[in-house]
């Protein structure tokens, strides 16, 4: 297979089938989503099987157990990505919407109008249900998507995109708007990453390798995070069991998510009481705690923290843990050794609230919340293609207004500068 | 000189004045905004004398009649910086806007807060008035700026940053705010571009070489536009003195400037009244004509255009003229030629009109309106740090808002993820 010539047709069929769903109306696009949540529910069959030789594979190549867990498709599962999509059809959708249209004082009115991004391509590892959502996003923002899904779930990924072919035909929309990269050559993702001409945004997910070397070799711009250090600092004047239940949830309802908290932070005027109570919960939770002294003084059990494991996104079982004098150090702390992902703080004081909602520099800030909660399903987007930690563009969980731009429409009537 | 550590040092300096640009009140950034105008009016002798002799070291090295003029300061120029930064220092102060804060299903009420990107770049040529109007751009947004101009202007550059100097000072600001690189060393433009760690953004200004290079070398994340080659399309339906006002403003006005009309586009149906009138007008404003075969049948002495022309900005009194059968060649000409910068239609009909806004992807689309109008300050944005042709962030003129981000933020009382 020649897959520079192979990804370069990809790229043409997106930029020609971009331009038809750019033009595309609401209910054209709503009945794509919908039909392909109607296939995926209709098709259940097609897509475990298509699965299990994806999970076989899997096991005979010696995946670990997340992997594979992550791989697995379920009733629910599949139920789940059904309701993302209808979610997105009931979404407004934002093509076309008109803002800020004012008159100048020259006599013209300014305004600005929201469009596609144009193609969209998705470099996503294991988790097929990644191939619903984005395409659900990329069809209701009027873009086309370009998904190239990691090769242990080929399988799973293609019954899904026939799901979606289906949908696009049901609305007689271009099967190109979606298209599933049919090779697991690495060297597709080369040339993906290469295509200016063609791709307008790449958004990569998955881990810190694949985001490194796409990030380093990108043409393209990208949409990304790269680690999620996360934060929840604990101040003095708190409710102790507000404090703890949101601590203990940021860190435990799930380990190996980017908005998981990685870093505890305890004022010491709450520390042992509040250390105290969350460490019984985290032992029994089988989470390991690496404190810093102060910690260690409060549970003596913790492993001691190394200036290594400040800046690390453990994503898995294990707890850093600082005693902090106040809100100052703990702004420092976030500062130096965060990762601009999803900072919390528990506080019954509203001055401060205010100073670290205005000073910490993360793409989410929070006030008496769990980290967990940064999700574009929880903020209200409906979905997420995914998490940027960028500065320029999109910011956090990126949904459909992250997948469009704006460009500034002026009407007037015969006016000319003067 | 080592450039390195120079650059290295300059960075360092940004980063840290950005931490104190993000914390300070709008009063205080705009009276720094407003005391660097002040200085710029009291100075304007030390501002003459270092320019003269910049302008006598270009006579020297044989510079154009066109860079003499964008290089020279005159009282009214200096004038016209002076009301730019009182008008910046007019406007609302976009940072920690909070908007859409909404309460969600969950109970969390989540918000967007605009927030600075951090330290801006400009790297620019000729014109020492982007000194003044970038550094009121950014320390409105709470940025901190790197300028670097060109070489030819370097003493004029230099007397305006001694006057936003003391501005900064004046309002007991960081005068590393706005750091004016001092050397005319190309090195030092390569070490910015590769500053990922202490640039957050850069803004390249000036010709296709400058863009070119840096668009090619930069590994910090640009705003810009390569080139303009604007269009204006007379429908069949439009009232022919409005139109040929609108188009004869639109390349007449200014040659050289990135929002000049470089194609008319004209319907058919109209070819004839219309071109007789703009032709006589074109010939007596000396601007060349380069038609297509249909234009030298109306127009005998235009030069025949050749495919080169359509996709070419002259920035010069050169126009190509294409009669085309109606919309829709007009649109698929811009699409094929078109640069995405600016483009207009004009037309007394309300559907065209729709499509035309609709379907043609440039960063303005305009309505019976000069393509010359395309400006930050005439889009009510009190300035621009310049135009955006890139889909991502920023697209149109980039002011305040396009200096600055949006973090979400979010509320809770005791929230945690189910």
């Amino acid at each position: 297979m020649d897959i520079k010539a192979y990804i370069k047709e990809v790229g043409q069929r997106a930029r020609g089938a971009a331009l038809a769903m750019a033009r595309a109306e609401t209910k054209v696009k709503d009945k794509a989503v919908l039909a392909i949540a109607a296939s995926l529910e209709h098709h259940v069959g097609d897509l475990f099987d298509a699965n299990r030789r994806d999970l076989e594979a899997g096991n005979r190549r010696g995946l670990d157990a997340a992997m594979v867990e992550r791989l697995e498709l379920t009733q629910r599962s599949i139920s789940a990505m059904a309701d993302g999509l209808r979610q997105v059809a009931r979404l407004p959708d934002p093509v076309g919407q008109i803002s800020d249209l004012n008159y100048q004082p020259s006599g013209i009115q300014v305004g600005r109008m929201r469009v596609p991004l144009g193609v969209i391509c998705i470099i996503y590892e294991s988790r097929p249900n990644v191939t619903a959502d984005a395409a659900g996003l990329c069809l209701k923002s009027g873009n086309a998507a370009i998904l190239r899904g990691g090769s242990e779930a080929i399988h799973s990924n293609q019954a899904i995109a026939a799901c979606i072919h289906r949908g696009l035909k049901e609305a007689g929309l271009p099967v190109d708007a979606v298209q599933l990269i049919g090779t697991t050559d690495r060297a597709a993702v080369g040339e993906l990453l290469r295509m200016k001409d063609c791709i307008d945004v790449i958004v990569p997910r998955g881990g810190k390798g694949l985001i490194e070397r796409i990030t380093r070799e990108a043409k393209v711009p990208t949409i990304k995070h790269l680690h999620g250090v996360c934060h929840v600092y604990i101040d003095d004047k708190t409710i102790i069991d507000k404090a703890v239940a949101i601590a203990f949830n940021a860190k435990a309802q799930r380990f190996g998510t980017c908005n998981t908290m990685e870093t505890l932070l305890v004022a010491e005027a709450v520390a042992k009481p509040v250390l105290q109570k969350l460490g019984a919960m985290f032992r029994e939770a089988g989470v390991e705690i690496r404190g810093c002294d102060a910690t260690r003084a409060i549970l003596p059990d913790a492993v001691p923290a190394t200036e290594e494991d400040w800046p690390t996104e453990y994503l898995a079982p294990i707890l850093s843990v600082r005693v902090v004098k106040g809100l100052d150090e703990a702004i420092n702390h976030i500062r130096q050794y965060g990762s601009q992902h999803t900072d919390s703080i528990v506080t019954e004081d509203i001055s401060r609230a205010r100073r670290f909602l205005t000073e910490v520099d993360s793409s989410s800030v929070m006030v008496n919340a769990s980290t967990r909660l940064a999700d574009g399903y929880e903020y209200g987007l409906g979905a997420e293609v995914g998490i940027s930690t960028d500065k320029l563009h999109a910011r956090g969980p990126v949904g459909l207004e992250g997948l469009t731009s704006q460009k500034f429409i002026v009407i007037g009537d015969g006016h000319v500068r003067e």
